[in-house]
């Protein structure tokens, strides 16, 4: 199942993805399947003209990522893969949806897409195994770790550079009933291919890291896990479209603005 | 004004501090004074038995706080003063309340205490000037940035040392009319005094944090802005309590725990 966070101009709604060849169809769901059970008000619209994707979810906590977990990306980093998972957080702030525009920040001349599979969180989560890890995750979408490079060498800590305004595109759906375990990651700049890799070479696989990130915090429904991004990161300007992808969920797509192009 | 949170056991409620000699009083407020306008229900209820105060926000979005913002404690690190403020996020999930207990994580043998001047964003702030950023301001509180020293050490990204469930004591209230220029920043365990600084000797001031913080992040009303600890940071386990206290605004204590005191 698909589950859709969308809005015709006014409040988001929620439905469920229903796709007949080219054309998607939205079953609109009441309420918020992420936090109530919901049912399907009967209401069936199609996605375009005024029907818009949003962000499938904006956590109420957090969004909690991992660096250098695919060894091919640590290596290009210039760097080791590290011997537990490099945890960090990017805040709900820093979210957006398909389509919404990246807006390079003003302090960096430097900004990197990262394609990154993302799960979503759906129940209260403390200390699990890596054994029931998976009861906790309601599904999976895409993610852009959107990254300022030059503030990411400067600051030391990574909060300014991957927690900007934007940063984190998610989207397009949740899918519900993904085999997470061997699926392809990519990105396209422009239409060209850029990273390609697969989640069976995750240095720490999902149910290892979600039971790790749960001993130090407690996850919330709607709090999201990016899993990492693989080779082939490079930099996005004024004018591009960048697409992740994640085989199975689909494609995100997002467009590249500077508020001042001049800088 | 001193803005509270408090239970009598069920659903939280605001209200406003009245100090009368050495006994507190909560004039209670109809709704949440952080995201809508209240007025006094009537109701008086004295702090005490049954009446226990709540960390004064939980914020819907973050805590951005500030690292080595004292030169004092930059040089007992072992580190000089960053050039520009050294920024890290704290969940939500982090924030506990006065006499909540700092629960020490399994992951850690070096838990320390850092008090600090906390700032409650009171509006939606996005590249905030200096000259206005107080006006962005609601008011102050206590913070303790509890962090996991030998995770700091070998995590290189603090989120786990500085993230884990209740390393974010904030309390006892928010006080909305402190001049924070100046004021006195201390800690004691066990009533020995640790820390003994004043925000005089802040390396970034307060106008200045805010606006830089605005610059990347949007901050929501609610959100906590964490502005630094002075030298005297030291370790805390099983058994102490440890009081943080901001002049103005009040004392901040917490009970520490290790849920298996074997380890």
């Amino acid at each position: 199942m698909r589950i859709a966070r969308f809005t015709t101009g006014d409040e988001p709604r929620y439905a469920i993805v229903q796709q007949e060849g080219d054309r998607t169809f939205l079953a609109v769901l009441t309420g918020d399947p992420l936090y109530m059970p919901t049912t399907p008000t009967g209401e069936r619209l199609e996605l375009g003209d005024g029907v818009r994707l949003l962000a499938p979810v904006i956590p109420r906590s957090k969004v909690v990522a991992v660096g250098k977990n695919y060894a091919d990306h640590a290596a290009e980093m210039g760097g080791d893969v590290p011997s537990s998972p490099l945890l960090f957080f990017k805040p709900n702030t820093a979210v957006c949806g398909p389509d919404d525009p990246i807006v390079l920040p003003d302090f960096s001349q430097e900004v990197s897409y990262e394609a990154e599979l993302a799960l979503v969180v759906g129940r209260v989560t403390k200390d699990v195994s890596p054994e029931r890890a998976l009861d906790h995750i309601l599904g999976y979408t895409v993610a852009n770790d959107v990254t300022a490079r030059d503030a990411q060498r400067t600051d030391g800590q990574w909060a300014r550079a991957k927690g900007f305004d934007s940063s984190c595109p998610l989207g397009p759906w949740i899918e519900t009933e993904l085999d997470a375990e061997d699926v392809a990651v990519r990105s396209r700049v422009n239409g060209e291919p850029r990273q390609d890799g697969r989640t069976r070479d995750l240095v720490f696989d999902i149910p290892f890291l979600v039971s790790y990130i749960s001993e130090a915090f407690t996850l919330l429904p709607g709090d999201v896990i990016l899993t990492g991004t693989p080779a082939g990161v490079g930099l996005i300007d004024h004018g591009d479209r960048v697409e992740c992808e994640v085989e199975g969920i689909g494609v995100l797509s997002n467009p590249v603005v500077r508020r001042d192009p001049s800088l």
